[in-house]
């Protein structure tokens, strides 16, 4: 029998110019398609011919469970993610699983696994463009420093870890990102989590709130941590709060490297050494 | 005069495969392409009819007044980065040499910035997959849960700084991952990196160190946070240190998502609901 192999794709943040040419080949080369509905509906039109398997937003394990049923027979079956698989998303419950039910499995990036040995089957996993770095995109470059990416949804973890380490992240002066800001639909986690980081940072503090990146509907709004408008802010958005030395100019988030201790930005241009 | 654009383009981490469609779609509108010599080796088959102007890995700001120069000629010039280019990259440096020579600059997503007025440069990024996503790929799932990003050079920013973001970060148990970890080729900073999270983790804390992911040279290995090969790891490494719940299981390193505390992996195939 054909040994199974299951890929778990990241198509990136929803744009089909941001889908990468490794994603779209192991879509191409799988029999069947298992994902949340939001995200296969991005690449409908890509999966015409498979067999599709989609469910609702909270049935994570269920999902891996069919991928893994699909593989150990011999099939090839990809998991879709949106952003990148490895954050945040599929990657992990599905070698949880395959590992809770003691399949054996074969891990393999580009240059091949090698020989399969007996019924293992192989799992691939596609990196994909991140929500947070499609999401800085859209509004200049605010991770250009240390930062720390925080999920605000306590479906899974204790509002007490997840308080923990806004804390730590305010108190060191990361650059924060905030994933799933509206967690179960409710604005308190988004609120609390605002009022922690204005313990260590001013009002001032440039926040970017950045929803379907890249995606026709795509919003942009530039705003501070004094005035978060959370009303407006959802499950699908992405919020980055800037460091202490985060500015805003023009229609931008700014976040220096450092350069200015060292370097004159008048005097660069291409004749000039900087190092001078 | 027609109004000159400047892209900043991450081309993801070095396979082609990895490469987006809207980088290649930016790289081919643009008349100038500028960036570190080792990154336009990746593409240099794709840039061979262009005006390409490359320098050493210092010169960054260098790169960035000769974008600047050409574009307000009315050219098209891009900047290249690998990975993407908001993450430790290049876009924060060229919208800071812009803002710091009072060149008017228009930020745009695809949605496209409207109509330019007078003399402005449109400054569009194209975000690509980062070293984070590409190297956590190559070794299993470790990001699937809250984790911070720290670089351990201390070119721009003080040590200290450094020491109390490790400390942060490993206190409020975030996954690490730390870049650019051998700072200038010295060995120390990642040793002393090391044994600021030893003070908060296990030794047998899992360790993943990839270089060079997806690229035909690509190097990786799983190790443990007492028994780092320093000397194996250079400047294009990336190292990414499990949080206290990480386990490593065949070749590969799994942070829990937090399922196993709600869910029995066992009962998850497709006939089961796995909230019964």
């Amino acid at each position: 029998m054909k040994s199974g192999k299951i890929y778990i794709i990241g198509i990136g943040p929803g744009g089909r110019e941001h889908i990468t040419p490794a994603a779209l080949r192991a879509v191409e080369e799988s029999d069947v398609i298992v994902g949340y509905t939001l995200y296969l509906d991005l690449i409908r039109d890509l999966i015409n011919n498979k067999e599709v398997l989609s469910t609702g937003m909270t049935k994570e394990l269920e999902r891996c469970g069919m991928l893994m049923d699909f593989a150990v027979k011999g099939k090839t079956a990809s998991m879709i993610c949106s952003g990148d698989p490895g954050i945040y998303a599929m990657a992990g419950p599905v070698l949880e699983v395959l590992k809770g039910n003691s399949v054996e499995y074969i891990f393999s990036g580009d240059s091949g696994a090698g020989a399969l040995k007996g019924s293992a089957i192989e799992v691939e996993i596609i990196p994909g463009v991140p929500a947070l770095a499609a999401c800085a995109s859209r509004i200049g470059a605010p991770l250009m420093h240390d930062f720390a990416s925080i999920s605000l949804s306590d479906r899974l973890t204790p509002m007490s870890v997840i308080e923990k380490r806004l804390h730590a992240a305010a108190g060191a002066d990361f650059v924060i990102v905030i994933y799933n800001p509206r967690s179960r639909g409710r604005a308190e986690h988004l609120k609390k989590a605002v009022n922690i980081i204005l313990e260590y940072r001013p009002g001032k503090t440039p926040v970017g709130i950045v929803k379907g990146a890249t995606r026709p509907d795509e919003k942009v709004l530039i705003t501070s941590l004094g005035d978060v408008p959370f009303t407006l802010v959802d499950m699908q958005s992405t919020v980055i709060v800037g460091n202490s030395n985060t500015f805003t100019w023009g229609n931008t988030i700014i976040t220096p490297r450092g350069y200015e201790r060292k370097y004159d930005f008048t005097s660069v241009g291409p004749d000039e050494d900087p190092k001078k």
